[in-house]
């Protein structure tokens, strides 16, 4: 592997197992794997890009809702409404660590929200907002704050034949409006939470219902099998909610957030997966010490 | 374009037509299409292999059935079991036409037949009905059925940039089994109607409930946008269930079953398809005239 390769990882135990692993899968003998079970799949919040405080759909899709409550006041006394205008704690709190209930609701709350929409329209709403909006506490739009390693992860995994899935609980169309460009990975890689649509009148035209599973915890490899027909081989995440995702897989990678200065210190919502990846031998990323470089797009 | 691209079609208008679509689409111009935007899905039954006198999927299924009523007797006086010892005339004609209602309620009791199974125990039954059981009229394995000339479309296809679908109301996960090493797709590309799974100790175990619609008539554009995120440039089809796969695609392929040689002549429930070539100017397929080989592994 030439200095190209992972180059904003730090030699260390976590980029040498990445190396070993992908060099014993592609090689014959005991670990090889055969071509078409080379799948690679990645959670997105906290794994791809930071999700402090808020995991970047929220801000979304929060200030979309308080468009909506301008429009008509009255919501304001309804939920999920109620509990943003009020700024619940609890209810952040579990916005924050993914709490599986807060999430479903949240997701009831946006398929409505966007029901009856065409893809163009709300892809052009979140082109907006990834295009002017900036994260409240880097102060830099939220493409700029996705981790360069794991840019090169990609490479390096699709330069050895696997194909790479992201597999977010967040909107599988809202990841979509920015997948190509930004993690160079076709749109139909791209596995998350998502709303029905029907076929009207020659177009599509999102529903309110959601798709199959929450794709959070157990959901994560139910999607993934549904849209491969295999479970992964390599997988990344950083939080409990990638447990089930992570130990599916034969090669299983943990960020773990420990880079307050560059980003945020945090376990919460990740305890479990850091307790299991001890008893099961995952790899665990210290985002301080195995990162020379953080964010794509810049010096560090 | 060489000698060896789309060598088992004759010189005529559907083979002048497909060169010249690819063409345009490569090359920068009014008809360029941009490379994430070269998606290309193609229906299976009738389109990819022969569907006289049933789609091959019902004759494992209904092989399986046949062993469920040995196994219990009590069985044959219920639907579909009974229309099926009965040779029902008016339900076979559903089954060979693709009629939704019929389909629907067959892939219902599919569904139930295979509740509680895993990927590895129904691939296996799959496998060794692949291997041993011949299509009645032709006498030769279902897979000796696939035309040759859809394969080398696949070929031109991909050379060319698209990635490349299929899509049949069919089992997604029946078809996954032969994908890859029958049309060169992997099983992430194979969409078509299937259970929910979930993911139990470590593995995943199918459900009862379908996933999402019937993927038939307007499921098919359905499908595919939760599949892929677009809806396809070029579609192939045969029948009436393809419709609006076909509509939604800029260039559309319709297989005309004209050849009572080689395979089948016939156009029940593709009456209304063809006229919808007329009318939009699909391009149709002769296989009669079109094509100089129909099926791969073979002389003609």
């Amino acid at each position: 592997m030439t200095d190209t390769v992972l180059a904003s990882w730090r030699d260390g135990t976590a980029k040498t197992a990445i190396l070993d692993f992908v060099t014993r899968a592609t090689r014959q003998g005991p670990d090889f794997v055969p071509a078409g079970d080379r799948i690679a799949t990645f959670d997105n919040d906290g794994t791809l890009w930071v999700e402090q405080p808020l995991p970047p759909q929220f801000d979304f899709v929060f200030r979309h809702w308080a468009e909506e409550v301008k429009a008509d006041p009255s919501l304001a006394g309804r939920q999920p409404y109620k509990a943003l205008i009020e700024k619940d704690p609890s209810f952040l709190h579990g916005v924050a660590t993914q709490d599986p209930q807060v999430i479903e609701s949240l997701l009831k709350a946006f398929a409505r929200s966007w029901a009856g929409s065409t893809p163009a329209e709300f892809d052009a709403q979140v082109r907006e907002w990834l295009a002017t909006v900036k994260q409240p506490k880097l102060g830099v739009l939220y493409q700029d704050l996705v981790y360069q390693p794991m840019l090169e992860l990609f490479d390096l995994l699709k330069a050895n034949g696997f194909r790479v899935f992201v597999c977010s609980g967040g909107g599988r169309d809202f990841m979509r409006v920015f997948a190509e460009e930004t993690w160079g990975i076709n749109k139909e890689n791209i596995i998350g939470s998502a709303a029905e649509y029907t076929y009207t009148d020659g177009g599509m035209v999102r529903g309110e219902q959601l798709l199959g599973t929450l794709d959070l915890g157990p959901g994560k490899p139910e999607h993934i099998f549904a849209r491969t027909g295999r479970l992964p081989v390599f997988a990344g995440g950083n939080a409990d909610v990638d447990i089930e995702m992570l130990s599916a897989a034969r090669f299983a990678l943990l960020i773990n957030h420990d880079d307050a200065e560059r980003e945020f210190a945090y376990t919460a919502a990740a305890e479990a997966s850091l307790a299991k990846a001890g008893e099961l031998g995952w790899t665990v990323v210290s985002m301080k010490d195995d990162w020379s470089t953080l964010y794509r797009n810049r010096e560090q």
